[in-house]
């Protein structure tokens, strides 16, 4: 654990150069626009330790499946999101000596990451091994208004004497990952053109068997750059190519203290964006019109974007400038990594700021940031997100068919890219199938925040249809029971492999099969067109399947703990040793470090909420009584190694009126990564739990609900917060809510009335009105 | 499934040449001496497809764990068994065109390993490209009287006219594994000569990181050769040397039909052998010796000891000549496997076959190996395979260490070679821990066959303590069921992982606690000072740990289906849709290669026996109906689809008097791989399995066991046999049981009388006396 950043309210802040924090900053400072973005690396040469990273969503390498003993049903190969070209960098030579801040001794170093524009700054002195100092100040932006964009503004003056500052700025394609299995390349050229201070460099994955044999194409990314000088004397020199690498060169005589700018343009493409033959000529659009407006300009409409994603999803905290800090760096990430303008992109765990977990979708999408989108951004957003899914219904069916599953039942991936699995371990991609559920779920809580029953019609009805077939067909039928169990399988805690009748499956399936039967009556009540179509596409039997679904559903084993409220994680789970976690010794946590794989699996410990986590999906199901002694039972067994546990333990413990709880538990979460909880912030930063954040002070502290179609809050304040304050949309409403240690208020943006529920009591709100009404401090009187 | 080999009472023929059953016929005519071993690789060269394999017991290269997801407790690197220097190969050309069977026309091509004296031959007519013909007769073995050394007699004679044949052999120990990850090369040259006709070549396993680590050394490999040539006109030609390879090269002027032979004697020594620097000196020994010897007294002295082998454990079936052929190959291949003269070597699943499974040592050697050596070899034999284990303790003891276990508990590797655990899967590694119950059966199952209390004494007890440790900590105390419960393991039948109280592994977990207890007592009593000795080096706490072993011996759980005799493979089991194998569809067997994991583990399908197998090691513990009502309800569950499965069953199914059963089961044993079941026989032979073969026939057929400390027969029949007669020794005696259909007869090889049970009469057989009685059917009358 370690706080990286200065405390500030909108800026991450890195004061005094130190090589042990470069790659933390590189995670904590990285760029990204949703399509593409990077880790912090420097622009000039460092030689000393850093993780290069740049990224491209949806561009990936299928990597082939190594395991020791291969399973029936694994992907032969894996798609991960590799570290691509290298678009920022520019070598600085001073007097023909590399400016390498490994090399020099640094002061007045200072990197800002501006939160409100997504602006990188950075500002330091050199004193290069001859003695020479430059003073550099550096600043960079990927944009948001243009996605194809970036921009970076180098500038270097000498300090004591005149000097020749070569800029070398290139593309550099012939890059590394990290994780490779054997140092291996994974790209290669196919184009490159060296023009006059515009340069370009199309480069795609290496094509490997995965390609002929699934038919898809290899991914292309193709970047262009455009450079231009001011100040100093410049002269063009020549320079190196190299398969992979285009770069230009210009030495330019600088007096002492004559600062000399380089520009430096970039415009990036993938073969999402176009027909392989077609990307340089897109890059080269990108560029003119970059070239035309400048980089300030450039900047300016990034900044109006940013400021517009702040003006419907900012939250204000007082009484706290770390938790401020911290939430509000965990909305920006959000935003940095996705958009919402492509549905075939997604949310990866690091999102553009690390390489590990290979960039793919994991449940984490649906289950913790989905809400988040749905919230705050257009409804166009959350829906692209379930749009993503259903495009790759095939691929689900698809997957299902290999592993034994017939007639059009889906199971989704793990871990997927375009919708291929990219997992590989038995237990987790055979097994952990309860992601299946969190997509049926991510559909019902969109259709229930929007009212957007329609999507059910065009899309969710085919989704639900896929999902609860493969529910029907997944559950067996004890005859020992009498019962519908569900064998096999890995739930939200991922410390239990391959266990029977995991309640949060069972519950999940039930509801999915059900959800599924009602969509059913309502599209075929109200939307009779798009009922027979999809009836006729999926060879739905209208008499068999809903039967059998109904009996599934309302036939299956809910394990519980006899003569308690406390629903049981799974069969068998009562054998273990009975242990919470203040029994497991300080040295040995956190456990996952320290045991060994079978010992944790028969240990009581819990990953992350599992029980839980049902029980927050559909807390208006379950009496708070209930929901307190399942939380009273099962937090103290969770470890919360997982970085998704805290936020959601926390909006529980607010749910059951533990303040105190939720908010240890929140700041967990708000500040993972700056205070870098786990030790890995240097791999890069958790992107998909950083919704968590948002959901513990939305619907936790501010106990943020729908319920009977009406928004509802019941606001709750941690003990040194003197208040806070945040926005969302709802149904073209944008609302402003308002949490003092005294009142609350609620402003509806908006040329209609809303009405909303607040502490349980119905209040309707006026166009651009606000309601204030005492806080009624659910903390204690629960 | 193909029958590849002639039908042949002592022989393995191949009949003429076909490029498609290279491989399998490598396989089949495999060779080994117990320290070596290798496929029927062709000496000349072959150009066609060909699995390379020459191997040497305990030589193994650490190669790096590479998993997909890595758990803590996975070993580093594995240790595999790998293809070593190619001793056999011996260029030739005619008239300098390249010998290679893949480019000639083949006529009277015959391959023939004769098992009474495991010499290889090989006889064929080759037309080469040009026209030209020759016949060539090879002559090979490996010796099992001096373990060092192998071989060749190589005869070539042109047909049509006179030739010049070049041979060129050579030690070539650059070769490749093919179950490597990227065609890497494990080996490399430490020394090469290459004298007069003598030529020396020694090579090491490439250095690793896991040698520094573990402060193991590399393993090296010198070999040897001297070669002589008889007939026609001979002249030593110069060669090329490369790294890792020498060679001699001859022309021999030969007349049309002059043979010319080369004789090729090989030696090899490993770093099992002696100190790396005394390797070349030893080899240059061997060779001497072997020279001055010559090829026939050389495979004069082999061939006494393979008769001596047969002598004490030959097996007569008349009848039958398949499964004549069927269990002489199995005997046959057990005896190359392994001789038990070093107590560092132990039994690979392939033996020398093949380099599939790596070569190390799983349970197999103490569940199904076992009983063969220690019926058919001297005691020592078996003693040695103890010992192995033995030796291996504190190894043990730092694996259970790294798992979390502590005070001395062992946990010995799924798979080893040194001691070392090999295998990473976390199901199997850290969760089939039922391989500590097989290593205390085999202890209790020496002991009460030779009555050689003192190994208890000398080294039994020092193991069984330190596997009661195990067992005593890795069994969980359930508050709620008030019994002691085993929980996450995988049991024999490994079509279940983590599963909890598998009945298998709690009943030999309880009978090892209570053995160990057991011997504790016994070595107290009358061998104190090695119980002084013990008590001291283990830290043995007597007041505490006996107590609680007996606690958890005494209140372990064991699953039984209700209201039945049938012990309940695991807890949940009959939660599992109740199908038997013949429900599954035929195009979808075996399971293994046809279902993804998941729906096999969820599946009720048995891989091997698992209930059966804990009935099998102590079948005078359970009544035969308890076993046959078992038998009943499991087998139609079982697959078989572990070459370990079906000699299991048999010996079962012939128990409870089910011969014809029992016979089904014993044809897919014998003849596993002679009539190749799994159609994997290119890849190497089932070595470990064929001992089930032996005990489907000894302990199944002539029902063989221990009662009270003397030895029992039940012989019965199958069908289609006249008769059948197999040797064994007991306590110093030579047994020859010999069954027909009206008559049983055990003759007494031995100048002391011994007195056994027959048909559960007691008779006392006078010396080298032969006891008749009637056969009393018991197929039929159970």
């Amino acid at each position: 654990m370690k706080q990286y950043s200065r405390i500030d309210p909108w800026r991450i802040i890195q004061d005094g150069f130190d090589s042990q924090d470069v790659e933390a900053f590189e995670s904590l400072c990285s760029l990204g626009n949703g399509k593409m973005g990077h880790r912090a690396n420097f622009e000039e040469r460092y030689s000393g330790k850093s993780l290069p990273g740049n990224y491209f969503a949806g561009v990936f390498y299928p990597d082939k499946t190594r395991v020791g003993w291969w399973k029936n049903g694994y992907p032969k190969y894996f798609g991960k999101m590799i570290n691509a070209v290298n678009w920022v960098g520019i070598d600085v030579f001073v007097d023909s000596q590399p400016l390498d801040l490994a090399t020099c001794k640094v002061t007045d170093f200072r990197r800002t990451l501006d939160m409100r524009d997504a602006t990188l700054s950075r500002t330091f002195t050199a004193e290069l091994p001859s003695g020479l100092r430059v003073r550099v100040e550096a600043q960079r932006f990927i944009s948001v208004a243009d996605t194809r964009l970036g921009a970076i503004r180098y500038a270097v003056a000498p300090i004591d004497a005149a000097a020749t500052i070569t800029f070398v700025p290139y593309l550099d394609g012939d890059v590394e990952n990290k994780d490779s299995n054997y140092g291996e390349r994974f790209w290669e050229e196919v184009e490159a053109e060296c023009g006059e201070r515009c340069s370009v460099l199309q480069m795609r994955t290496k094509p490997v068997a995965f390609h002929a044999e699934s038919g898809i194409d290899v991914t292309h990314v193709c970047s262009g750059m455009t450079v231009s000088l001011e100040g100093g004397n410049a002269r063009t020199k020549p320079v190196d190519r190299r398969p992979g690498y285009v770069a230009e060169s210009f030495d330019v005589d600088a007096s002492a203290n004559e600062t000399v700018t380089l520009t430096k343009l970039v415009a990036n493409v993938t073969s999402l964006d176009g027909l392989p033959e077609e990307l340089v000529g897109r890059v080269k659009d990108a560029l003119n019109a970059a070239r035309a407006a400048g980089f300030e300009a450039l900047h300016e409409r990034h900044r109006s974007v940013w400021s517009a994603k702040w003006e419907t999803s900012d939250v204000v905290i007082d009484g706290s400038p770390a938790a401020q800090q911290g939430v509000r760096f965990c909305i920006f990430q959000l935003h940095q990594t996705y958009t919402g303008e492509d549905d075939r992109l997604n949310i990866g765990p690091k999102g553009f700021t690390g390489e590990k977990y290979g960039g793919g979708t994991y449940w984490d999408t649906e289950a913790f940031c989905f809400p988040f989108y749905l919230s705050t951004a257009p409804q166009t957003v959350a829906r692209n997100l379930l749009v993503y899914r259903y495009r790759q219904l095939p691929k689900a069916i698809a997957n299902a068919e290999m592993l034994g599953y017939k007639d059009g039942a889906a199971l989704y991936p793990m871990v997927t890219i375009n919708g291929e699995e990219c997992h590989n371990e038995w237990e987790i991609t055979f097994e952990e199938i309860h992601r299946n559920g969190a997509i049926a779920y991510a559909i019902w809580n969109y259709v229930r925040y929007t009212g957007d029953d329609q999507y059910l019609a065009s899309h969710g009805l085919e989704s639900l249809m896929a999902l609860a077939r493969f529910w029907a067909q997944r559950a067996t039928y004890s005859t020992t029971k009498q019962q519908y169990v569900i064998l096999g399988v890995t739930g939200p805690n991922e410390y239990e492999n391959n266990v029977n009748n995991n309640w949060y499956t069972n519950y999940i399936a039930a509801w999915t099969l059900r959800y599924a039967l009602d969509t059913i009556d309502m599209v075929k009540d109200r939307f009779p067109d798009d009922y027979a179509r999809v009836v006729d596409a999926t060879a739905f039997d209208e008499s068999g399947e809903p039967v059998l679904w109904r009996r599934v559903a309302g036939n299956m084993l809910f394990p519980v703990i006899e003569g308690t409220n406390i629903f049981l994680q799974q069969e068998g789970y009562l054998d273990k040793e009975q242990l919470t976690v203040s029994d497991i010794p300080a040295g040995e946590r956190p456990i996952n470090q320290h045991w060994s794989w079978d010992r944790i699996l028969r240990s009581p410990f819990i990953k992350q909420a599992d029980v839980l986590q049902g029980m927050y999906f559909f807390l208006n199901d379950f009496p708070v009584e209930v929901v307190r002694d399942n939380f009273n039972y099962y937090e103290p067994r969770t470890v919360h190694e997982s970085s998704l546990s805290a936020s959601i333990h926390s909006v529980i413990a607010a749910h059951i009126g533990d303040i105190d709880r939720a908010y240890e538990l929140f700041q967990r979460s708000a500040r993972l990564d700056l205070d870098d909880y786990n030790n890995e912030v240097h791999e890069g930063l958790h992107i998909t739990s950083m919704a968590g954040t948002w959901l513990a002070l939305v619907e936790g502290f501010a106990g943020k609900r729908i319920i009977d179609g009406l928004l509802s809050f019941r606001p709750s304040i941690p003990p040194d917060w003197t208040g806070y304050a945040f926005k969302l949309s709802f149904r073209e409403h944008l609302l402003e809510i308002t949490v003092g240690r005294a009142e609350v208020s609620v402003k509806n943006v908006h040329a209609e009335p809303l009405s909303i529920l607040l502490y349980g009591a119905k209040e309707t709100i006026s166009a651009n009105e606000t309601v204030t009404r005492a806080y009624s401090e659910p903390g204690r009187s629960r």
